[in-house]
């Protein structure tokens, strides 16, 4: 397995074959051997694990609680809520065949979990006194998919899955934005790419759901991807599957419920978020390695590695709000350059170099993954090592927060004629700012014409008094449209 | 939802009966829809989730690393070892149908993954330098049932399974008894389960494997639990997959593979073990809930309330040994004395009653679950309580297992006469250490004539000059046999 940074393809050449040069080589990921499956390999499940600590942590200091449902859904339960299954059906996966014979019912191997929980709620459920009902799993959904696309597009996915049940529809419609609220803090305070966030049409929101809430964060390619959701379902679901409770009045009603969702398909984002010709670049508060020493081997080998230890032990026992390791590559069989190589490709933030200079001077060289303030290499003197080093992943965290935001604003565009609406879709690509009637046509024909589709109303969206950028009538409010992933 | 003790079967009368009721009501789990699938409740996950972090953390310590391997395996590849796919095919589920089409290749929903993985491996390694691979993921898998034993059988189960490749068979033997002593670790230390290790025999061990290694463990009924297990795979796999590397020297070889795997099976094994008539019982060291503060509520509510607050911090503040939460049970619409029957039915190891006695001497009286030194019930002054009530749960943790072991001892029979061996068997059951010539066709008779089945060959056996309790031929071991789970 060798490093060369020459067999990766340049991000600004072919932003596609350079994601999957990177995925593969930095090993993240490989592809599975049945069609649109993937491996995630050790280094791509590490940044997962971090991302679930993250999640799970905020969701159990809010009460949610973890579960498992099965992985089989009887074919029946789909067809329960009309638009549900209809979403669903072309992307099943089907067993026919169990322990050598045919099924009677086939079942479905689960897209997403809501009838198969939801039915198990009808009978959990009686009183005000069971609600508000707050669970969550960590597994594996299947939607059939004929071409990967590693992390972005992929038959079997991890996620998480929010599905709570509530006395009144205040409560669910607080729950969905609350775990908006999550999914926003991740991706800006750990993925450091910055994102909008906001309301789907009714075309593109969840098959069953009454509103949908979106996170989409904007790509190097210009191309938007809807990075995660969650959906007030209103009671379309707790009435398909008579989920009735006493209220504290002592009449019976349905409950308002929500769903929400956080996907592997997120690391994608990030990769192809912070990445360059060099490889990955992984922000320090999700990367699983946050440090690499590297000692420069050759005369007094022992020492140096001694002092490399010595390095790592200061930085141990220093105080950081960073979780990552810290590793010293110390293998005799690689060269320096090899193993500078490999640390640039996975993207490891902070990379520490020892040789004979900083073991007289006392002192560390640090090397960045990203420049900070135009420079990525900083000499440290040894006994400041835990506070700075510290210190350099922060701004390192920050210039990539930094630079995201910039490319987003950059590529943002406020626009009123469909003519430029129509250039920007087929040159350089963005976010649009549109007036839009809320018409399903001028949505459908704006598609068709440009592949842009509504991506979501932002919250912080301005009531205006304007007219439709396709059909010219009445529009109060600015969409965000984008060519999507 | 009510905890009416009464509608739980007494344990000595009907165990099977006894389990499902507990279970259920304690809410650990549910029935999914399809046959043989389970619904495992927040309550039973987070039991599960307390043995993640208890393995995980040893796995990491040693090096492994977790990844995620598809679910769906082609048809073909179980095909290519010949054991392997004897064993499984009768399990297996097939899925035919993917995105609305018949699919040319059918897949398999993994049963265990041996076949997916060890087909990468065989990309992913070269040489000595990519050796040893240990690799673990947490998943759900497949084995196709029709009746469902909650948590002991079904259809589908999450468990982790460790899949490694070493240069040498010693160091495969090394891995295979580390996971092991790992699993032994787990069952004593935290389920305060006392538990044989020891050796499968051909007949008994897994399809594909050269040798398995076991942990048994005793039921109530007399009935062994196969508790999980660790196999040297030899060079089965890696010939069948072509693994091969080149060696220090050299030389191509192929690689030496373990597998391992522990399963939500064990909790089932942990709730049949010390469960009463009561309902369950949770070790203090694997019980989500340590302590439940229960306050009489009547006069002065608000100041009892207080100390009940006041009691928690005291306690959240002590240092602990024990993981699990502390809570306070302040609905005013149970009675105190559905509260009481509740924690017994959950398993809490201790239980903090607070009234106006407690409140005016400063005191807390702290129940346990099971009697420690013939008593349940401890006066314990507020200003002592941290240490205190730790000591306590650690007793209780200590007395599970000093009871659990004591049955052990006590249904373990070393038996020299086959008469007496068929007696036990249709009688009271147990642990039976016999000779045994190792020939196949006397295990087979013994199985068919009293439905026992030879566990395991005990690691700690000492050699001996006797004669096969079936055959009379000459047998130098004493082998382990039970009725199975």
């Amino acid at each position: 397995m060798s490093f060369d940074k020459k067999e990766i393809t340049k991000k600004s050449e072919n932003i596609s074959e350079w994601y999957n040069d990177v995925v593969l080589k930095a090993q993240l990921a490989d592809y599975g051997p049945v069609k649109g499956t993937m491996i995630i390999r050790p280094y791509g499940y590490s940044i997962w694990e971090n991302v679930q600590n993250i999640l799970d942590r905020m969701f159990k200091s809010y009460g949610v609680k973890n579960a498992y449902f099965p992985l089989f859904i009887p074919m029946g339960f789909l067809n329960r809520e009309k638009s549900h299954v209809e979403g669903f059906s072309p992307e099943l996966a089907v067993v026919t065949i169990g322990g050598g014979e045919k099924l009677q019912e086939p079942v479905v191997v689960r897209p997403t979990s809501e009838t198969i929980m939801y039915d198990t709620y009808s009978k959990w459920i009686q009183s005000w006194r069971d609600l508000p009902l707050l669970i969550n799993q960590w597994n594996n959904v299947v939607r059939w998919e004929k071409r990967t696309y590693l992390f972005l597009r992929t038959t079997e996915f991890l996620w998480q899955e929010g599905h709570t049940a509530h006395a009144t529809e205040k409560e669910a419609i607080e729950m969905q934005t609350k775990a908006l609220e999550w999914y926003q803090t991740t991706y800006e305070n750990y993925y450091a790419m910055p994102v909008i966030t906001g309301r789907k049409s009714e075309k593109e929101k969840f098959a069953g759901a009454k509103t949908t809430f979106t996170v989409e964060a904007l790509m190097p390619d210009g191309k938007a991807l809807q990075a995660c959701t969650s959906h007030n379902l209103g009671q379309n679901f707790s009435k398909a599957f008579n989920i009735s409770f006493q209220n504290k009045e002592g009449n019976n009603d349905f409950v308002w419920q929500t769903s929400w969702g956080f996907s592997t398909r997120s690391l994608g984002g990030l990769f192809l978020t912070h990445g360059d010709d060099q490889g990955l670049i992984l922000p320090p508060k999700i990367a699983p390695t946050k440090i690499v020493i590297i000692p420069i081997l050759g005369k007094e080998d022992e020492k140096i590695l001694d002092y490399a230890k010595k390095i790592k032990e200061i930085l141990e026992s220093s105080s950081s709000e960073f979780p990552g390791g810290i590793e010293i590559w110390d293998e005799s069989w690689k060269t320096f350059g090899f193993k500078n190589n490999e640390a640039e490709l996975k993207g490891i933030p902070v990379r520490i170099v020892v040789g004979l200079k900083e073991l007289e001077n006392r002192s560390l060289t640090v090397k960045t993954r990203i420049s900070i303030e135009d420079k990525n290499s900083f000499e440290i003197i040894l006994d400041k090592a835990g506070v700075e080093v510290d210190h350099l992943l922060s701004k390192v965290q920050n210039q990539l927060f930094k630079n995201a935001k910039k490319f987003l604003d950059e590529n943002t565009h406020t626009i009123d004629s469909y003519d430029e609406f129509k250039k920007i879709m087929a040159t350089k690509r963005g976010f649009i700012k549109a007036l839009w009637c809320e018409d399903a046509n001028c949505e459908a024909k704006i598609k068709e014409e440009t592949k842009a589709t509504t991506r979501c109303l932002s919250f912080d969206t301005k009531e205006e008094n304007g007219k439709c950028i396709y059909c010219g009538k009445d529009a109060k409010y600015r969409w965000y449209f984008a060519q999507a992933y």
